[in-house]
């Protein structure tokens, strides 16, 4: 039985961010990939929307010299057979402030030919943006 | 060919929000359901984590009680034999404010015998929670 996709590509991202070491990552790109992080990008601007092998090896690297991954949990999978969703938690450490970050993200991707064609991540950026300024931002409650 | 459980759940859904009929939603949740929206539970009470139908329902009604869906896209979607994995983007208005409120989120949701057992759903909460603070909260800049 051949390996999914998602794992290859899951090794070769994490040992671009951790090691950065892009060989494994630019072999399991698809050349024309649309690649999309929803999130505040004027807060982090490796978010958004890329497209294209360079730009996404780019925006890989900018994530790289940001945070470093600790540990991930894959609390939801599901795959296709050139398809995969999951839903993970990461433990991250900010390479600035060196401080600890821990995220919730949703991931749908699209692999063509065992290369990510396709991918749209969802991440829970309000936890995120508490935990990266260091304070609580006060919220009115808006129902009861 | 039978229909995925996902769709009678999805209508029954919308319909509990939007017209407050509650029967078929009570029809298609497992008793024990284990049910969490990740998300600000101080601004949004109605999210968090839920245990068994009668909670679910509770907190189905007051997100009745708060928005009315416009639309949704289902923008991804992955389908097992008793679980699914969407991406859906929702306009939304707020009946408090009467605002209009537009959101994505991404749901894993587990079926059996064709009842909702579980879900777990992440939000683009940051975006959200400054639609409905109806102005952007200030964020610093934390990566070139």
């Amino acid at each position: 039985m051949t390996e999914h996709s998602l794992w290859r590509f899951s090794r070769a991202l994490h040992r671009a961010i951790n090691e950065r070491q892009y060989d494994d990552l630019e072999a399991v790109i698809d050349d024309d990939v649309d690649w999309a992080v929803y999130g505040p990008i004027d807060m982090f601007p490796f978010l958004g929307a890329r497209r294209g092998k360079e730009a996404v090896l780019d925006v890989v690297k900018r994530i790289a010299d940001s945070v470093r991954v600790h540990r991930f949990d894959r609390e939801k999978v599901m795959l296709g057979a050139e398809s995969a969703a999951s839903m993970m938690r990461y433990s991250l450490t900010a390479l600035d402030s060196n401080k600890p970050i821990s995220l919730r993200l949703a991931h749908f991707a699209q692999f063509k030919d065992g290369r990510l064609s396709h991918i749209r991540v969802l991440v829970d950026t309000f936890d995120l943006v508490e935990q990266v300024l260091g304070r609580p931002i006060h919220l009115p409650r808006m129902a009861s």
